[in-house]
């Protein structure tokens, strides 16, 4: 299997948040990828963008756009981008819009965590080797990869209650 | 995304292999997988059978027998198989060769460890989350999910002088 | 040396927050020192008491009251006290002078932790071992043991821009 | 109370062990104190010393002797020294004849750990808390810190079936 080079959109999410021992709280102050892909080995060809630290209950429109420019403006062609839970069905879902409004298209999956990496029993780790697999495999379209499953973009919910991602509910 | 229900066969490796405090050194006490992949918040259908906990340098051809078997007879046709790195490659040829002899096919995906779960820095739950996805979404065949890459069986070495993956060489 | 059984009193604090994946922040589930010890291999005798899981921050008189009272009841007389850092010196200076007030006197060592057991980088476990063997070798009096230190109560503050405890500052 | 400088004299053991994935096999490559020290937070004042870095099953006298030499040397009276479980008994003993010899007397507190400081579940940071605060504390003398319990020298032993350290079984 000829390996591709793919893009790690990186836009905060629980997965990078970090404790602040002065604030007694969990923030931002960097991201773990580039130190996780080292420890994982991983020998794929990552090319890795900071597109910014959100948490994604924050996150409108304008970031949406910004990550839409970001895939759109990527010379790699399959892209996992890391992001907050809480909205990421949202941003998924624009980012499909968006694609079919320009004409393009690109595989894209989203994946991010349940727990922050720095926290004990993360998710952090398998929800991104999931993804990095997933964003080499599939087809071209937007997808969610979390809890082992990997879901179509618009056919996907989180079940906050639970704290899972599920099929989309669908009218009759 | 219809999720299916995969098979995970445990073999042992470094991947499950544990601190005996005792003794000083790392041995085999029980697998982590199901752990895991409720820490991991893993929802797709997954049926867990551990075949044996060996160092894959012990694993002999009878082993390797014995796993295939358990591909045979699995309900499942998706099959991710932990094993030690030093001889998941041999082991994946075995198989390849056994299913070829049977006249059947399955998705068997292959992944392990370079450092154990329990011990700090590890790539298990990396690893294993790319072996979900794969299994999910490859062809019929025999893989190994390793380095974020995901090769075919005999096309794939072992770098021990690095600890990694790659592509295998080929003859001119 | 003959062992002296000690009691560890559990007020909650930074040591014992969880991150709780629902609502995406640290609160308290439960007290980790019951796992805590067994991991780190605890032999000496220690009597557990829960008095509360409270964030120091809110903590008032009311609750300091409850946990002199803890002290007061103690058949053990030297104690641990696990604290959120925040108003640990306040909590110790309650007890010295409600201790002074019954004419009582006990060992109380005061700890907790500026990053979450549950955290990467937690200094819970090395403050909780610097806590029980001060505990076991102090005089009568009450301190606090942090950052490898041992403060005596009224003669330490903390210094909150650093994250640290250091001598207080006294008047020429 | 005044805080003392203390010297920590590192000689390996089962707490500095690392797991090398190209061996598969724990074995030593740098002391993990330095990180340590920083990472719990300790402001103690601390002058570190690498000694060795051996297995103490590996330990001879020429290795205690050097130790010695080391203590002795010590401008700081008080010493924390992390030793391996297995003989740690053995070269406490030695230190108390020598310094005898020597007419010589310090407070010197070994500790180590059964489960190395990077695996899962390790006891090394609760003991080297445990050791750094009994190093602050106790009289001149040799003692073991492990277990939550402060030992003498002489009066200890390791119980290897249960991995613990217990009162020496002494003589009727």
């Amino acid at each position: 299997m000829k390996p591709v080079e793919i893009r790690i959109i990186i836009t905060g999410g629980t997965f990078d948040k970090e404790y602040d021992p002065l604030k007694g709280e969990l923030s931002f102050r960097d991201s773990h990828l580039p130190g996780i892909l080292k420890t994982v080995r991983c020998t794929l060809e990552t090319s890795l963008e900071i597109n910014e630290l959100t948490d994604s209950l924050d996150m409108t429109d304008v970031h949406r756009e910004g990550i839409a420019k970001s895939c759109l403006a990527s010379p790699q062609k399959r892209i996992v981008i890391t992001h907050g839970t809480d909205t990421m069905t949202l941003t998924a879902e624009y980012l499909q819009k968006r694609f079919q409004e320009e004409g393009v298209s690109r595989t894209v999956v989203f994946t991010g965590a349940m727990v922050p990496y720095s926290v004990n029993g993360s998710d952090a780790l398998f929800n991104l080797g999931a993804a990095v697999s997933a964003a080499q495999l599939l087809d071209e379209g937007i997808y969610i990869c979390m809890n082992g499953r990997v879901f179509q973009a618009g056919k996907v919910m989180k079940d906050r209650g639970k704290g899972i991602f599920t099929d989309a509910e669908t009218d009759g």
